[in-house]
């Protein structure tokens, strides 16, 4: 994509001359004619972005999270926070708890005030509040407006869960996630997770919840009640032919853990009765200890290429979509080793005994 | 402490008035005469932040915080952004990794800009940067200058742990802590505990590490493996009189949660060998399971505290310091229940009893 440098170099101009001619400023006819074929010929997008931005620079980006306290977003503020400071900026942090009031009045607020853009996980119908004097970038969620998307690859995520669940003995699968009322990326984890079964012919159900039925604290007493109940039933089915899952995918780590709890609760033991895979890869304190076994998101990898994104989009440019971040699978000691290629029972290979420390550091 | 409104009550004219008598604007010299009395009178504190912000008032605070990975400090986050959200404001995150010239560089930002002022927890000698045109809340350290510091009460919290442990069977206590190079209010914790100790005649032993040899990262290879082999060298202590440590005071949950993998490593059961109790009441998602028995913090009253000091700053009060905001001692599991009074080994009263329960949550 051509950028107004591009053109200025092109033309054999300023930058700030291509900049008066976007913006009608003052400039000589043959300068003007000049700048004007070289954004012809450079096929160079101007768009309202890169025309308020120009003159109206700040050293602020909003970034909107609906909640700080999980850990998933704030790894994500801290590399946002890191990649915007490497680029002398600061955010202006916006929670919005996930509701949509709150959502727009930061839009709005953004709009209103000089501010150079918004970085935002968001979690309701806002499109109408956007245009394109607006810089933003989605975090796992796209728009149908030029909003560019940065997410890791969740559909691969899905299907890596069901392959690790698989290839360390599990035999009957059962999904449970969440889902938000608007279509977001995290959604693909499910398709990716069925597909990998059905293409494999493997026992599967998917229990799906919406936000309504179970909100993102997943604590509150009915909350859990219901996750709890639901559980049981599918743990206590005895009536299908390969009786109770012994392989569940959670849709995030912090519903892993409830479920765990619930699963003990029940008397049964994770990993040995029934394994166990979250999805994010949080450990304690960044570095610590994982929570569960896990997909692993870099949400390092995934700030700094959503502050990129956002510089580029200030720079002119038409951003494209990036939703296939890698992920990876992370032992934490909810699934069993890997079986010993032609092995007995009961002996490992090498890389699954690893994996067993790792997720012991 | 009177106000700039007060001071307008009180001489019968308009706030807009008193701030033009104190800024030099164009008053009569009977108006201005009547305030100056009234000033006088009621003792008002003209302070340079009030003067500058009556005309650069903005919506954005800088929030200065070492780490939003700790979930200390995202608690502290959200509480803060959500304090300030109800005045209007938004936070400009800093980041300062505890680190010298970054705290120096986004105070110097914030006295730059047309920010309304500073919250933040700094670990460095920053003193001079601060004037008294830059309204500044402080958590958790003092300043010389008129800076207001706001902070659970550590003192009292020390003191509890010693106590908890003792009334729950612990002995022979050990406090690990690691500080920092500036004085701050965290340190009273351990001034509490050993207080607590010989004012009652329990054998202590006590293990300080500064933060050079123990940096805030505790996971580090070598930050381990130090607070390991120390660790090692005190539980294996069978020279005193009183044997090992059956009771451990760790200045963090963070670090608590590190000795407790370390004891584990050593052979040694949580908390039926060795009892310990953390500090901050950490828990899984600030809703679920609490990571280890713990004095809790209640980070959002923290939050609230400070922003309502802030705000009287900039309406130009004098505002003391706040260090003394209720701590409570939290079941984690990782103590034993009270044992039940005049009853034999084995056998707890109802009170320990809920407390296991309300740890299990």
């Amino acid at each position: 994509m051509a950028t107004i440098k591009d053109v200025a170099m092109d033309a054999g101009v300023s930058v700030g001359t291509v900049s008066n001619v976007i913006n009608g400023g003052n400039v000589s006819e043959e300068r003007k004619q000049r700048v004007e074929q070289s954004i012809q010929k450079l096929g160079y997008q101007v768009n309202g972005i890169a025309r308020k931005m120009r003159t109206q620079r700040t050293d602020y980006v909003v970034v909107i999270l609906p909640d700080v306290t999980n850990p998933f977003y704030s790894m994500l503020l801290q590399g946002l926070e890191r990649a915007l400071s490497a680029y002398g900026k600061q955010p202006l942090l916006c929670i919005s708890d996930g509701e949509k009031e709150k959502e727009i009045k930061y839009i709005e607020m953004a709009k209103a005030n000089k501010v150079d853009g918004i970085i935002g996980v968001t979690f309701s119908d806002v499109e109408e509040y956007l245009d394109d004097t607006l810089a933003f970038v989605s975090i796992e969620r796209r728009f149908q407006k030029n909003v560019p998307c940065v997410s890791g690859d969740n559909y691969r995520g899905g299907r890596m869960a069901a392959e690790e669940l698989t290839a360390r003995g599990a035999t009957n699968l059962l999904l449970v996630q969440t889902i938000m009322s608007v279509d977001n990326e995290v959604r693909k984890r499910r398709f990716g997770f069925e597909d990998y079964c059905e293409e494999n012919g493997i026992s599967y159900a998917s229990i799906t919840f919406s936000e309504k039925q179970v909100p993102s604290v997943y604590s509150s007493f009915s909350a859990r009640s219901l996750i709890g109940s639901v559980l049981q039933a599918h743990m206590n089915n005895q009536m299908t032919e390969n009786g109770r899952p012994n392989g569940i995918f959670a849709g995030t780590d912090h519903l892993a853990v409830v479920i765990r709890e619930e699963l003990e609760r029940m008397g049964l033991r994770v990993p040995e009765d029934v394994q166990l895979i979250g999805y994010d890869g949080l450990r304690w304190m960044n570095t610590g200890q994982p929570f569960v076994s896990s997909i692993y998101q870099d949400t390092g990898l995934i700030a700094k290429t959503s502050v990129d994104c956002l510089m580029r989009l200030l720079n002119g440019e038409v951003v494209e979509d990036i939703i296939d971040l890698p992920i990876v699978f992370q032992d934490g000691g909810t699934t069993l080793p890997l079986p010993k290629i032609g092995a007995k029972d009961g002996a490992f290979d090498e890389e699954g005994q690893a994996e067993i420390k790792q997720g012991d550091i």
